[in-house]
């Protein structure tokens, strides 16, 4: 399940409003087909490593990091059926698919066909791997990464609005994997009209996974930009990973209307003081409010940087 | 000598001008005495080990982790005549005394005096022992920590004030450690009249190594407390280090002038917003010339908050 787990990793950024799975078929000790959600969410995983694995998926252990979908499409028949018709002797899966038109029918589906399935196999890794897939199922908008990039001291440029640069290559470089990572980039219209940033990625080999480039105000985005007017409108956007990348008004906003899933906070070790802060008014009541909200899941050294990674806590 | 030094960290904050120096005697393989320079500065720690030993100390080894002082005072015989007497067979040292009337006439005395005298073990973990004392010796003031406990965007209160409190019990409890191993502890005139802090070290069994208390700014300090116009007046203070806790206009004021050696960052897994800033205006003409100056060498986890330890680079 691990190794489907990290094809899943794959598609995350590529498989639009359709889960990012992965799928791993082993036969007598021997992975005969290995498949992930393909870009743009069709084949899906189960599909891809059935057609490597071909008549060798008779009699195999087939692992699925979500389970198989039960509903028609006109995009392709059910993973289930597929699953049926391949007959492997059991089926692993990690998690089972909250979208209401599967909803444990895929499993039922292979039970009665007499497939011998076991499920919640490193469930809490695949909820990691599928966070944008259940956001948008179970809270019906994306999940939000905010990414923000500081001094010590929490400046994020100086008073003149320089802010190149704060953090060095190795910082700059991983917050690209970031992006590849997602499916839409957000920046709030101060930060186009002052930076007209790029925000693609560019990483040699990942250039092709630059996200969609998402403005949040108002007045016109550029070409080949979309436009929301508030932080709640990234429901429409209709994908299942943001980051959101500034300015602090922005930052602010996604804060402020409690939109915020995941912390990348990457800090330089410098000092800038009277700058430009990170934040605004969050609107903070009293100190102990702020308590308790955000913890800690990662934490490490990008060449002379630190980055952080925080987590809604539960 | 690793034993050495972790003795000589006893002492730290308590010598007054006195180096906080650690020494072990090894007679056959079995330690006969330990020393640590004491409370005021007097006995050394060769004097103390030295007693602890008795004849034993004849024919041993002796670390210690400075030279022995070479110079007559009238609270004491010079440790390089002590040792002479006690005739060791070889004295192992880590750093030579960088203060003028010892200097290297202590090791000469004993190599005349028929010992074998080895220098340079551990050096550079003694450097970081001696921190206080080297920096008085060589830059004639202090040795500088500046303590800054912010949110994750470098807030240091509320806008109302109110910063109890950003961080948790643990970090709390391991900045009064830290405060134990000053000599004296500094805050700005707005901090003491908004706070009226205790800045004692409240730590059980530690009460009694609470420091010194520094005022910086005009008026009257409380009674109890010393007071400082300008942060360079803090070479008048006689002492080996000094701890700087805030608040936003002290630490200003010290990364303005230069007078900085070592950072402790703490922060907690909260956002306040617009609230007060760790810093003012430093100073800083470009973005540039804030890097280089600060290498991260420590950065751990306390309960739920984060402390990052940052040195002056070289």
């Amino acid at each position: 399940m691990a190794a489907a787990l990290a094809l899943a990793e794959r598609g995350v950024g590529q498989t639009g409003l359709n889960p990012s799975v992965g799928c791993i078929i082993v036969k007598e000790g021997i992975v005969v087909g290995r498949g992930w959600t393909q870009k743009g969410g069709r084949p899906h995983a189960e599909a891809m490593a059935l057609a490597q694995a071909g008549s060798a998926a008779h009699g195999s252990v087939i692992y699925v990091t979500l389970e198989p979908c039960a509903h028609q499409s006109d995009r392709g028949p059910a993973c289930a059926l597929l699953l049926m018709d391949a007959r492997p002797a059991r089926v692993v899966v990690a998690l089972e698919d909250p979208d209401l038109r599967t909803a444990g029918e895929g499993i039922k589906a292979l039970m009665a066909a007499g497939i011998a399935v076991e499920t919640g196999v490193m469930a809490s890794e695949a909820r990691k791997s599928l966070a944008g897939f259940l956001s948008r199922m179970q809270l019906l908008r994306p999940f939000v990464t905010l990414k923000i990039a500081t001094s010590l001291d929490g400046q994020i440029a100086m008073a003149d609005g320089s802010s190149r640069w704060i953090t060095g290559d190795i910082a700059r470089a991983h917050s690209h994997i970031e992006r590849a990572r997602a499916d839409a980039i957000l920046v709030g219209s101060g930060t186009v009209k002052a930076d007209a940033p790029q925000l693609n990625v560019r990483l040699t080999g990942l250039e092709h996974r630059s996200p969609r480039k998402v403005m949040l105000g108002s007045g016109d985005a550029p070409d080949g930009w979309e436009i929301i007017r508030a932080p709640a409108d990234i429901a429409k956007l209709d994908c299942n990973n943001v980051m959101v990348e500034g300015g602090a008004a922005t930052a602010t906003a996604f804060l402020k209307a409690g939109l915020v899933d995941r912390l990348s906070l990457y800090r330089a070790p410098i000092f800038i003081g009277a700058g430009k802060a990170c934040l605004g008014d969050i609107g903070l009541g009293q100190l102990a409010d702020a308590h308790g909200l955000w913890q800690l899941c990662d934490s490490r050294s990008l060449g002379k940087d630190r980055l952080e990674v925080y987590e809604r806590a539960n």
